[in-house]
């Protein structure tokens, strides 16, 4: 289903041949077919921003968008300008096919940085995918394929709410573990009545507890980018409460499907931060501990090492973070296996078969924010893509 | 040779039983036997430091220290009151030996987080190390085998100055791969005639400049300790800039020596950013290359990926380090693989069979400021060890 869960939209995946792995999909696109066409979208904040995400930023700074155009295979990033005309040219060539300005084409790309796409397949491929264009889930499920690289699964996501307007969505992320180097594209479509002020405003909150909070320092790679469409095509104008949060259940299901789908994980870890002065603080604590290598790998070892994550909450500035370290608890999976920051119940009462691990801190400040950070474990599987796999 | 390289000091590295590993030299102990006993010491910023640090920190404070106690097996962290008072007793047990105040002893541990130490074997250890106090080389070398835990060898450092005055040290460091939480031990010995003063400036900057570049993010273990004692033995009163010189080299050679001995390591990584505006620039972009986990597979898969080293520089904000992203070059291993922040000579160009690892990146400013940071890479056999090592 994905993007063509909601009414109005078309979608297409087709082998374009730009991808290495002989007849895979890897170009996709999608159509609102009205009668809006709203838009808003969050991307990378990587200095080094491939040529796609330079175009489509401008793009849909307006509002307005009309169809997304998505290729693997290749991140037409560090391209300088013929990378960027690469862009300008698929846009162009999308928008004569479907009836827009060029400026109505947003262009998403992953795959190797550094490399020129070739052109000729890219534009080929928009001929094919136009020529496929459909309505149907098998369409959607298609777009959602071709934009996989090393993701074992599709991942998407299809929710109503009152009244029958929908959203469905679809990403892509391969690497997580270290995500501020992986690419995740991501383009959500809903059939709800809305301005592309409010959807801008849904986003970027939905992106900030979602897709900002699945890593390790929120840094993104240089094609990240997060597209969220309107067709109005359901008539129906949703309470604003109520879409803020689908567009944010969306993007927390598409997220979390991104850290399942972590490139060799054996493990899911939630990281929760309680009792903390501020969110910021909570967070902060969060992503120190999911950024430790040493907390991964002793979970990829079915050991709850509470030592590796008090060291790594220490490493948080007090500035930042104001906590009493003796007052620290841990909760591995329920059990309390650090008390006052020390020793708690032993830690071979923790269950770690499940794929799913909590972890779950309490700073015991007295104030109560709090904030969730997920993030995958580090296993052998993880160094043999990255070794092996030329991205 | 190690810590009995420089006159005035005895040394000893016994089996107390205190490591889990049958007959591993477990417990070291170092005498300075004068006429100085000044000290100087750089200790963890973690806020779960370890009792031996909240101990040892105090009793350097006032600039005289007459014996270090170190033990593998242990690191006596996050143990609370119980822990504290361990250090304690330990520091008086060495004090009442070599006729000293408890204040007086320097007491270092590393091992496991979060258990106490088996304080009747370290007493008795300790015993056992008094007895064996030698000035020889041979006592230096068990020492420095006595303080490695996953340590495949030993680390030691001998320097002469001018006049015939030395220095000597030894250093453990486990995982630096992960440097926050891998605990580094270090004790440097000199017979020059230096005030703590002095000492404590040189000893500053030197492991800025070292044990503070060979990891990610400039965070420390529970456990990190640095410590240079001086016994005015030679009695040579050496140049200032001379004695901070071999300060700095001495700590130089031993973080590469631990960089050399990263847990799994194949490939020891030197990053050197130039042309940047500030050292602190430099620095911040040194460190964000070094802590990506995607280039450091890459690097143990022979691939000098230049996409993973620009996209992890361009996840440094502009506020930090201000370059354009389209004047910036990357040699590996002296090949211009990344030119104007695109490609340059093809990657396979570049040999990546030596061990040592060479990324230039040349932020090209204008300025000349520039840092060194040294990392590992990560492999198969680093995986194994954190999932499997109970530490």
């Amino acid at each position: 289903m994905s993007v063509t869960f909601a009414q109005g939209f078309s979608a297409a995946g087709v082998v374009a041949g730009i991808s290495s792995v002989e007849g895979k999909k890897d170009l996709a696109l999608v159509v609102n077919n009205g009668p809006l066409d709203a838009v808003a979208g969050v991307f990378t904040s990587n200095r080094f921003c491939a040529a796609p995400v330079q175009w489509s930023r401008k793009a849909v700074a307006d509002g307005h968008a009309k169809a997304v155009i998505l290729n693997s295979g290749g991140a037409n990033a560090c391209t300088g300008e013929a990378g960027y005309q690469q862009s300008v040219s698929t846009a162009e060539a999308v928008a004569e096919l479907v009836g827009a300005q060029a400026e109505d084409v947003a262009v998403c790309s992953t795959g190797l940085i550094g490399e020129l796409l070739p052109l000729d397949n890219v534009l080929a491929g928009a001929k094919a995918a136009y020529a496929a264009l459909a309505s149907t889930a098998e369409a959607g499920a298609d777009a959602s394929h071709a934009i996989m690289t090393t993701d074992t699964k599709a991942k998407t996501v299809e929710l109503t709410g009152s009244n029958g307007w929908k959203i469905g969505g679809m990403v892509k992320g391969s690497g997580m573990i270290a995500p501020q180097l992986a690419t995740m594209l991501c383009v959500i479509t809903t059939d709800a009545v809305v301005s592309a002020g409010q959807m801008q405003a849904a986003l970027t909150v939905a992106a900030e507890h979602s897709f900002n909070r699945i890593d390790v320092d929120g840094c993104m790679s240089t094609n990240d980018t997060v597209l969220l469409l309107a067709s109005g095509a359901s008539g129906v104008e949703p309470d604003k409460d109520e879409f803020n949060k689908l567009v944010r259940e969306a993007c927390a299901s598409l997220s979390r499907q991104i850290i399942g789908d972590g490139e060799g994980a054996s493990h899911d870890i939630r990281i929760t931060v309680t009792g903390a002065t501020s969110e910021d603080a909570a967070l902060a604590c969060g992503r120190a501990v999911a950024a430790s290598n040493l907390l991964k790998c002793a979970i990829s070892g079915n050991d709850p090492n509470w030592g590796r994550i008090v060291s790594s909450l220490g490493t948080v500035s007090p500035e930042v973070a104001p906590y009493d370290s003796e007052k620290v608890t841990v909760d591995v999976n329920g059990v309390r296996i650090c008390e006052n920051g020390g020793a708690g119940r032993d830690r071979s009462e923790v269950d770690m078969t499940p794929r799913e691990v909590h972890i779950d801190i309490d700073l015991n400040t007295g104030s109560n924010a709090e904030a969730t950070v997920w993030t995958d474990d580090l296993t052998h599987e993880y160094v043999h893509i990255n070794a092996d796999y030329e991205s």
